[in-house]
């Protein structure tokens, strides 16, 4: 049988990223494309109960080194115990965040440095990369306005952060993008939900059935 | 002020290292030095939270490579929290467990490199090594009984596993001792407690007051 892909989707908060992991398995339903949805951190069993140390609590309750640690950790379980079977099996996988949330939060934001957290990455899943990433494309203030319409308060440690921290994150993102042509694809998530739906679908068109 | 000095206690299953590590802290006490007893995984509040997840459960719950970055997290926050805080207080800190046990347990025994053991606790503590270690040297049918006489059934994840994994265990404690004579120091486990705590005592001689 022949693998599945693997694609993954990057943003700041409130981006879209979860809504369209969503719409966009929906879309590849429609064209035969069996795709699970998942999410970082967590996704497996083992990985929501890390989730669950990452999210909660003060903004400080880790350091960036024992966060980026227990990524690792939550990414190596999902990866053995979820996506490598898929796509395995032959289903596609539509992961919301991985690998680059990490260089971007913890590494560029944070100051670890992205050679350590690539190789940590290479220790925990022997450096599983997606076969696209699609970073969805938003002014923070956009987002983050976003997102407070939809929580209210900020809903976890990192929401919490300030100003300079999303900055930050932001402009990692774009240097990943701009350094790995091959795998990134931007796209322009200041469009309604439905059009950054197609934009992705007409960039998958060649891996489509 | 001086730094204080850190110790460690490693061996199997059994071996006294929670009995010895109260002990000793009670007789270097009595030497007017003021020593604090911690343990691994855990000795901090989120590092506690890590341990749960990975002393419950099945054997196979986390892969070696998973449970070898939980335990690098754990470390790096009880290191940063408790263990350099204290010795930078001019405290000495024993810990019942530490480095040398992820090194054994899922180094030798779960087949993980014992490089990249080494290089996850670069990165999460700096490399932080005890100034001296030692080993309660115990044959592991001994070490099993004593555990077995105190808890009934096996209490946790590792205490459940097989034979040959304990062996292996034993076996690497061996080998890092011999490999590193300067640090390790072994007692002879078999002896009664009092004695096993004299001869550490006697070990550190040239650091008491
Ligand atoms: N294209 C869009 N235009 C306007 N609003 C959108 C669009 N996409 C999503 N939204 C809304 O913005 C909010 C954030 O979307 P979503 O939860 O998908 O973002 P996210 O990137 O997953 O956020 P987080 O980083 O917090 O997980 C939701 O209320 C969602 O309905
Ligand atoms: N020198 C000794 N002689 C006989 N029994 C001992 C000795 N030291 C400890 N014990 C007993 O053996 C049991 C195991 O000791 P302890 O809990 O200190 O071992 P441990 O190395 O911490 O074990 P574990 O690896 O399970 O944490 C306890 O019931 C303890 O009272
Ligand atoms: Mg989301
Ligand atoms: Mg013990």
């Amino acid at each position: 049988m022949k693998d599945g892909r693997f694609l993954s989707l990057e943003g700041g908060e409130g981006a879209g990223k979860s809504t369209q992991a969503r719409a966009l398995a929906a879309a590849l339903g429609e064209r035969g494309v069996h795709a699970i949805v998942t999410r970082e951190p967590g996704g497996s069993e083992g990985a929501e109960a890390i989730r669950a140390l990452l999210m909660q609590g003060e903004a400080a309750r880790w350091s960036p080194h024992t966060e980026a640690l227990l990524f690792a950790a939550a990414r190596a379980d999902h990866v053995e115990k979820v996506i490598r079977p898929a796509i395995g099996a032959g289903q596609w996988v539509i992961c919301d965040r991985f690998i680059d949330s990490t260089r971007a939060y913890q590494g560029a934001a944070g100051g670890v440095d992205d050679a350590a957290i690539l190789a940590l990455h290479a220790f925990g899943t022997r450096g599983l990369l997606p076969d696209r990433t699609f970073l969805l494309d938003l002014p923070v203030a956009v987002g983050a306005a976003r997102a407070t319409q939809r929580d209210g308060a900020p809903a976890d440690r990192f929401a919490m952060r300030g100003e300079d921290f999303h900055a930050a994150v932001a402009a990692a993102f774009d240097r990943f993008a701009a350094h790995d042509a091959d795998r990134f694809r931007r796209i322009d998530a200041t469009q309604p939900p439905e059009q950054v739906t197609q934009a992705m679908l007409d960039m998958l068109e060649d891996w489509l059935p």
